[in-house]
């Protein structure tokens, strides 16, 4: 790493490299980015080519900051910002942080703020000495947008510590010669779940997610493995997507200690937010005692540093990393790491979908170099193939029309971030196009919260989308027939002795949650309809419900009658999973250039697993292998 | 486990099983065995069954001892052993230790002192009340057992209390359920040289070997990999054989803390502490820093449980350790691990000769259950294969008669241990049988030390050999043509300007020691002959000499003209190794029953793994793994 230098070594190469009217008065890391304060913060700003050239020749991110007191007062530059930005922006707010020259600014349109390649910005900052961070007021009012942001902005103080100390110890100069990458799998091999693995460099030890096993609360990543050990000594933590498989327990990361940064995109930090407060409820409601607090899931937010899909960030004096549209949930992301000054690269898949959704862009799979990928398997079998969407979806307009006409109810157990979103916009253009009747779509549990969560964040939607909830008015999550559930119990059993209508309920595997509630309400009538559109793992209910077992046990009620003989109609409609199917995977390697030298198929049940790993040898000449929990792969 | 108990519950139950006439003072752990002191020791012996059935009862192995002032005077007690012993056992020495009840008997024939199935033996511990340990009188006096043997009566008093505190440790009651066993790899995997490996459970770690890398002084196993730390926390460290690409490293472990046991056969205990002291004398000579001082030596040997082949031993509270003969040097083992109650079983195969040799009975390959092996592929390659061993000693016959009729000189590099002990055998009777002329074989290094441990563990060796030398007069070690060179350069230059003769020196792989002087004394000569043996590894001098490169340097020669150019004859002769060859190691597998589900191929260069692994799985329809160093295999 011949690029790196010490601390006042930079600051002498900044100085050295600014022009003499600039004035430089302190470097800092600010995480993975290096912070310039100056006295001279406009003319700084005058000077568009500098930061890139900086950023160029020091392979840092550079951002500029005014030095306290070399800025406008915050009343002469609202009025400036107001001035510069146009009217439809739709400016709603705009905090002011001194000591830091930092004013967030939210708007409607953050885009018109910013202006094509920044320009508006920099002619604001221009003027007024203010850095500038903008952000978009969520179409749809989402309290989980609003309180990680005011989390945020109260801790704005601890947090410039904390990344100052990531700072330093990301740009600190490596020790040991880069002789070998390990990779330790802590969780999700031969199985779905608790997906957790370990990268380390003779320097660095990252951890890669660290999620729950639905249907099986006991299985947690082997994160006693001597390879994760300590956890305090970990130098990063990336998380792929919020999904509680993934995520669930990184809260107890900062419970056993680990006070170091977590990457991953802002949608992921804020739906993680949300599913690990819901498992802590969830955890608490069937009795069990739930691994960490709430203030853990704090800590986790508060320790995230964001990143967006594309940039190339400093993770470790040996580490890049750069994260990559996965196609499976908003912000889900494939992870690349680039080790070494060229040394090795490796990708770690996450959960993909190869071909583009309603909802998402599909998954990227174009990198300059993957030496070694770690790949989801999750419908890796040789007949996992799932029907094509046109098709899926004409089937679900015909369940429901079916059941509409014998006055049912279908009843659609969905993951709260990902599927329910896809099947909302089926839904409301089927109504729209008039394919089925107009009826109420009741959304119980997060289903709302999470597609608020995804109106804040459209820059994450496929383009189309994006478009239709940013420019067009025609946000399609806020058509008239999305009720939500907030009548508690007795809402639940109006609806359920009610009108035909459509009831999107989580937990989508039906591992708790509402949904258990609609299965004993709607359950014993032959004219509803119990629709699966996800994947169900081993060990869950909705799995053995899937096989044919209609008799069932409701968890966490002895005192009732607790056993329950579904009557009604069984449904299982595939090509709505956030998963590529058999030929997705296979394509998605396929069509990789150049192609990986090993892959590791983990995320999959042993025969998926296997299945996959041999076809990908047999048609790709590629070395694969399906590793268990607890073993480590060196490389190269 | 549910056959432990605790401490107290333990002597409970021996206390309920013995006849109520028969006195329990105390009940200790030694070690992996449990000592019952007692105040009636000679109504014990009387009781031959009892032992043994307390054995099965408890699944530990027994051993009573008289509590102090239980048995007769020493000077009453030596003159009963000499009336009971029959005179042919030719007593030597008595030592007598009365805190522990012991008395150390050395014989010429210690067989007759013990008496068939131990009844000589029990019947002098009726009369007097003390424990006898018999030891052989060594038949060539070997300073290295007379050393060892010496050193760990001084220090009885505190390996006493080490084999106190190491056996509550092995009977503890284990923690955790065995989910899973796991092996890594810390060296000599796609190379031959130090060998170390971890075994771990849940509950338990066990390092296997621990040896350096001939040629590549600063390439050390592994041993700061999170999988191996903190070495203070190892349970066990277990040695296959004393060659010091398994062994030399063993040392250091001490200096980092470790104070657990060592488990291996006597004589690999003595081997290994003659080759590590020299070890040190080598690296001080050749300039380098010696990683440890023979103060650790000590450690090492203070600290090593002896086991004998076909012993069962707990070894943690969920491993048993079974010893098995390899077939490759004096006392080298396979190591059987019998993990959890039928749980796991895997074989470490050390270092294997699987066919009988002139000094050692075939490796065994017979075990019950193994599921995984690690096997060593030094031979692995396809074209691997040596020549039967009659074929080779006619070419050994032939060279020497050749090297001989020209007035030359024949010079040998070979191990200290096994070669050189083989090679003795093979000039020994072709002399004697008039083959070829008789003439001196001098025996450079340590070789003259290495052969007397050999005739010290006589039952070690092959069957009829240890029959020679024992019961015959006829050990060939001591024919009158071996002569030590003990007279340093001086006789050496005076040998390589004499009449025609043999020369068998150290080190077997050129990479030091006195075979440099040999060399430089030889090398110029066409006259001569140099004769390889033994497998040369990739790095070492003997290697690029097989390999033509004549032209060589000499090391740590600053001073004197360093290089040389050999003129010498230099010829390889086969079908001498210590290893099995591609042919025997398939054969050593293939003949398994049950063979193993998994076989890693370790201990040979990439080609030699590749090729191996790749040849037994399709022969053989095992599942065979060529690891890199730093990976981690998890079972089942």
């Amino acid at each position: 790493m011949s690029d790196d230098t010490t601390h006042s070594d930079l600051h002498e190469r900044i100085v050295t490299q600014v022009p003499s009217h600039l004035d430089v008065t302190e470097v800092q890391y600010e995480g993975p980015d290096l912070v310039i304060y100056t006295e001279t913060p406009r003319k700084f700003a005058e000077n568009s080519d500098l930061i890139g050239d900086l950023a160029r020749t020091l392979r840092k991110r550079v951002t500029i900051r005014p030095a306290p007191g070399a800025q406008s007062s915050p009343s002469g530059a609202e009025t400036k910002i107001r001035e510069i930005a146009p009217d439809e922006a739709q400016i709603q707010d705009l905090e002011f942080y001194p000591t830091i020259g930092e004013v967030i600014v939210e708007a409607e349109k953050p885009g018109l703020v910013i202006g094509q390649r920044g320009s508006t910005l920099r002619e604001i900052t221009r003027e007024i000495g203010w850095n500038l961070e903008v952000v978009r007021t969520p179409p749809m009012e989402s309290s989980t947008v609003d309180n990680v942001r005011n989390f945020l902005t109260q801790e704005r103080g601890e947090r410039r510590e904390f990344l100052g100390k990531v700072g330093e110890k990301i740009h600190r100069e490596p020790e040991k010669d880069l002789e070998w990458v390990r990779i330790t799998t802590l969780g999700c091999c031969r199985e779905v779940g608790r997906a957790s693995f370990v990268l380390h460099t003779p320097n660095t030890r990252i951890l890669i997610d660290c999620g729950d096993k639905p249907g099986a609360e006991g299985e947690v990543p082997y994160l006693h493995a001597p390879e994760a050990m300590p956890l305090t000594g970990i130098d990063a933590v990336v998380l792929t997507h919020a999904h509680l498989d993934h995520s669930a327990l990184l809260p107890l990361l900062f419970k056993y200690g680990y006070d170091g940064p977590i990457y991953t995109t802002e949608p992921t930090r804020d739906l993680m937010g949300l599913l690990q407060l819901d498992y802590l409820t969830v955890a608490s409601k069937e009795g069990r005692t739930p691994p960490y607090s709430s203030e853990q899931v704090r800590q986790a937010i508060k320790h995230t540093i964001p990143v967006e899909y594309g940039d190339v960030t400093d993770i470790a004096p040996d580490v890049k990393l750069t994260m990559h549209n996965a196609g499976h949930i908003l912000g889900s992301a494939s992870a690349h790491f680039h080790i070494g000054n060229g040394f090795y690269n490796i990708l770690f898949s996450g959960d993909v979908h190869y071909e583009p959704t309603r909802l998402f862009n599909g998954a990227v799979n174009d990198f300059p170099r993957v030496e070694t990928m770690v790949m989801e398997s999750t419908y890796g079998r040789r007949g996992d193939y799932q029907t094509d969407t046109e098709e899926s979806e004409q089937r679900v307009h015909e369940i429901i029309r079916e059941t509409y006409e014998k006055d049912g109810i279908v009843v659609i157990p969905a993951f709260a971030v990902g599927r329910s979103q896809e099947l909302m916009l089926v839904l409301e253009e089927a109504m729209r196009e008039g394919t089925i009747p107009t009826m109420p779509v009741y959304l119980d549990g997060m289903i709302r919260e999470a597609t608020a969560i995804h109106t804040a964040y459209p820059e994450y939607l496929r383009d189309g989308l994006q478009q239709r909830i940013l420019h067009e008015d025609e946000n399609p999550f806020i058509a008239d027939q999305f009720q939500q559930v907030d009548g508690g119990q007795e809402m639940r059993e109006d609806i359920a002795s009610g009108e035909p209508c459509v009831i999107l309920s989580t937990s989508g595997m039906v591992t708790g949650g509402p949904i258990m509630s609609w299965l004993e309400l709607l359950g014993p009538d032959p004219t509803n309809t119990l629709m699966f559109v996800g994947y169900q793992a081993e060990g869950t209910l909705g799995r053995r419900i899937q096989g044919g077992n209609v008799e069932i046990t409701l968890p966490g009620r002895a005192d009732r009658a607790n056993r329950l003989t579904l009557e009604l109609r069984i449904e299982s409609v595939s090509g709505f999973s956030g998963h590529a199917d058999r030929a997705g995977l296979e394509q998605y390697v396929g069509e990789m250039n150049p192609r990986p030298e090993t892959i590791l198929c983990v995320h999959g049940d042993e025969q998926a697993t296997d299945q996959l790993s041999s076809a990908l040898y047999q048609n790709y000449n590629v070395r694969t292998y399906q590793p268990k929990n607890l073993e480590t792969f060196r490389f190269p």
